[in-house]
């Protein structure tokens, strides 16, 4: 038997091993890298390789679907690119350029044969989440006593890509437990945000924020039960989307307390652009996906007119909530929602309303109890089964956790029932808001171990409603200065408040959160389209 | 302190003192009234009341809504034949003629003033299984320690309805627990089928069944988790529909075992007409309960036209469940199933296949452990609290059930691990069959404390699909003759064949279960509206 590091050295060396097969081979980057380490691929990569990862999603596909671009090519552009950013970044736990450029000749040769493409992610790499079963390869989901673990076949979310001409290339990091909003785990180290790399990535999916920041890819796939798409996705300047629950298939991914049912986690897209999370969500549901999971809303994915402002018959009524009374954003993200709001106001078709939060803290109370209902007895055992420690924001979710405790079954309904009361106080407050307008979280990436508030995304997880998460801007050291003058309300706040420096946080992204009705998962989407043909995105500055 | 005794006594002279209250008052019935009663309702009512409680819903819309009928005296009717039919079979907890005359009043005022109907249910009685709260009224759930519990509101579904135009006027009986096939309880004993005294009405919404049987009712609120619907509907002739979870409103039902969600219930309607089932489930999906209760599905009730064989360019693929290959259903309910696919075999556009049960044992198992994650233990609490003794069937389903045990929280994880992967190796075996014809249960209403086969409905609430029962044909011992020469498969199938004596169960009602995909609660709907645009339901001799 070897030891728990004797296995981590094992895993390192063979995600090290998978990397150096990428041909041409990925030089060693030099020991003077950058903070900001965005701009570093484009000082190794060819210029087609370039061109081609830092396209469109809809572009890429739009190119590849007319053999203006091979699949092969695009295939090797993002494993090569995916190689640099895993040197950068630490945000690879394997690649796999024999599979995909095997699958990407086949494709190469359909679409010669056929004159057609295959599908609508015809010749597409997707990155993909440890944690989502692949076929034959090793699915630990950042469990060191899981290590060894194969998966006998595909999460059927991966079958449905695959038939729509998908390639996958890249399986990425994430965090012990799954449950820390950064990315760290005994196997893998710690994965870091590129354009500031004394900051955390982000998680539980920040091996994709990582990966897709630094444009080693340009799709990928993660799972969000507290803001675990979201908030990678905001830290490294992206578009993620938390679905409603039920609405896209779970079937295939490995984590501790499967079988429970008290918080629903959701799987989804991240994205460099809203057409990728767009294209992303209609293929899975225009597959039908719930022919063959039947826990899944057999639902179309629907575009409908009247949820926008079209024709002026009625105004797109967005809400803002600034803050949610409990730890005050950090002053960079107040200033994107502020030039957010400001663009929106001049837009026809918009009305605006500010958002009063609604007891975001006992919302907090029950979902970090029903997370636990078994105390966490579960990833205690596994993580004991080899002996690896438990990684600081391990200790805080569960054991430094006052919510957390094993329950009874019917402690368990009353967290249920305060959950479901919760949800209808909530939803009473609603009136014909169409979206809510919030931050991603107290701030831009924290340094490691820092994060350590999560109910700027896990509210809408609570209430089980879809949330997108869009660029705005960065951080500007000049501009977005400390509040020197602001008395923290508690001691959550403190915390977040301390942990404020301009400098510290220099060049970090930052991003905003849609949120709408539960199953409007499509309006949420339509409506950023909508903000998004009135101003860019990011915003210009 | 009362005993549970004069707890019993208080409440049933309650009732009593309610019945006593209709006008004209209902005569004591003679002592030697048949085991079939269904034809003395018509012996002490007026004509006129005879031809209201004999009306369709939906022809009782039709005359309500343009004056033809007044609320007042649709609902005089209806209280009526309601006080008569609990005298022959027991089946009301209270009777509400004050408030449901002052809102008939209200009714016929309004549509006098406004030369409209306040909505589509306009001066519609509708009657109400107790457990669903009424503002100011018990809500006991028919356990003796909850009498006094005072509803402080309308259960939400009530609440649409009453907007809808609904008049409340009866609460109907359920039995201990909310968990028979049979509807007996301490509180107020036991209620029996119209059609045969000697029979139970079913359960656990057997109020509803026995009064809308005896036409006291017809539109009545059940409630279903392992048949307690449709069984009440099949043992008295009826039609009764369990909609998929969360497309109908339970907030506001007393129950033990609250915030549970192992196995999902579902509220739905028992009517004497198909037109009641989809006005009722109409009337509710379009007023958009999902805006006041989150925990529903934002879907409008859908009719679609390629849904059914219009045109003929597709067949309604119709899969026939003979037997579950455990319990063999009784010769009666063979007959019934032989007859209309007999009726079918003849109507163009059906396509009729046979349907191979797939582990029906199994899907017990996993559901009767679901039932119970607490072992029961709520449910003795609630009784050992008033000291009132078990029913044998209360006894049957918990204690002598092997399958109930307190759990704790993983091996409830792992028992819905178990539903989960069950449901999907069933719904693989789908395919394109529209719906599955199938027994309500293995007979015709059982003598009392018999029940105890619940797998013919239960099965449809492990994979929580929408099924609908509707009346075929009656046990008619000259033609339902005892198979002598059968031998039993096990112990649950010799029990259920010992219980068949023809001329025990003559004139006794037999139903058969049409079964849909999970949210395709319209399209079952729409099957049995085309079956009936073919022949006759009940069937013509």
């Amino acid at each position: 038997m070897p030891t728990w590091q004797e296995t981590c050295q094992l895993m390192r060396d063979y995600r090290d091993e998978t990397i150096s097969k990428i041909r041409p081979q990925i030089p060693d980057l030099p020991s003077n890298v950058p903070l900001n380490a965005s701009s570093v691929p484009g000082t190794v990569l060819k210029e087609n390789e370039i061109r081609i990862t830092e396209s469109s999603t809809e572009d890429l596909l739009s190119q590849l679907s007319t053999g203006h671009l091979t699949a092969v090519e695009v295939t090797n552009a993002f494993l090569r690119r995916a190689g640099i950013a895993h040197k950068l970044v630490n945000c690879i736990t394997e690649v796999l350029p024999d599979r995909a450029l095997e699958r990407a000749e086949y494709l190469d040769e359909y679409l010669a044969a056929h004159k057609k493409p295959i599908g609508p992610l015809h010749g597409l790499p997707i990155s993909v989440k440890e944690h989502i079963a692949m076929k034959g390869l090793d699915l630990n989901a950042a469990f060191v006593s899981w290590v060894g673990r194969v998966a006998k076949k595909d999460a059927l979310i991966l079958t449905i890509l695959w038939e729509a001409g998908a390639v996958f290339y890249a399986r990425t990091t994430e965090p012990q437990l799954l449950m820390h909003l950064e990315t760290s785990s005994n196997l893998y180290g710690e994965t870091v945000c590129g354009f500031n790399r004394n900051l955390t990535s982000g998680g539980s999916s920040g091996g994709e924020g990582a990966l897709i920041g630094m444009r080693g890819s340009c799709l990928g796939i993660g799972t969000d039960i507290g803001g675990s798409i979201r908030n990678p996705a905001a830290n490294n300047g992206l578009w993620g989307f938390k679905p409603t629950s039920h609405r896209l298939p779970l079937v295939g991914c490995s984590a501790p307390a499967l079988g429970q049912e008290h918080i629903a986690p959701a799987i989804g897209p991240i994205s460099t652009t809203l057409g990728g999370i767009k294209i992303f969500m209609k293929t899975l549901i225009d597959a039908k996906p719930w022919l063959s999971d039947p826990s899944l809303l057999p639902f179309a994915w629907r575009d409908r007119f009247d949820w926008l402002a079209n024709g002026g018959e009625r105004k797109v009524k967005i809400a803002v909530l600034w803050d949610d009374d409990i730890v005050r954003p950090h002053p960079p993200v107040l200033r994107a929602l502020k030039e957010v709001t400001e663009r929106l106001r001049h837009v026809d078709g918009v009305e605006l309303v500010d958002w009063k939060p609604y007891k975001h803290d006992v919302a907090w109370d029950i979902i970090s109890a029903l997370y636990y209902c078994d105390g966490g007895k579960e990833d205690e055992e596994v993580l004991a089964e080899s002996g690896e420690p438990w990684r600081p924001l391990s200790t805080w979710v569960i054991k430094d956790n006052p919510n957390v405790k094993e329950r009874h079954i019917r402690e368990t309904w009353d967290l249920q029932i305060k959950r479901d009361v919760y949800r209808e106080e909530y939803n009473s407050l609603w009136g014909d808001v169409d979206v809510i307008l919030s931050p991603v979280g107290p701030g831009a990436a924290p340094p490691l171990n820092c994060a350590r508030y999560w109910q700027y995304t896990a509210q809408w997880n609570l209430l089980d409603i879809p949330s997108l998460v869009f660029p705005v801007t960065s951080v500007d050291p000049a501009v977005d200065v400390k509040e020197s003058d602001y008395v923290p309300r508690n001691e959550k706040d403190k915390y977040n408040y301390d942990l404020y420096e301009p400098e510290l946080y220099r060049d970090a992204p930052i991003c905003l959160q849609l949120s709408g009705c539960r199953y409007e998962d499509e309006k949420v989407v339509q409506i950023a389209e909508f903000m998004q043909q009135q101003f860019d995105l990011p915003l210009k500055k």
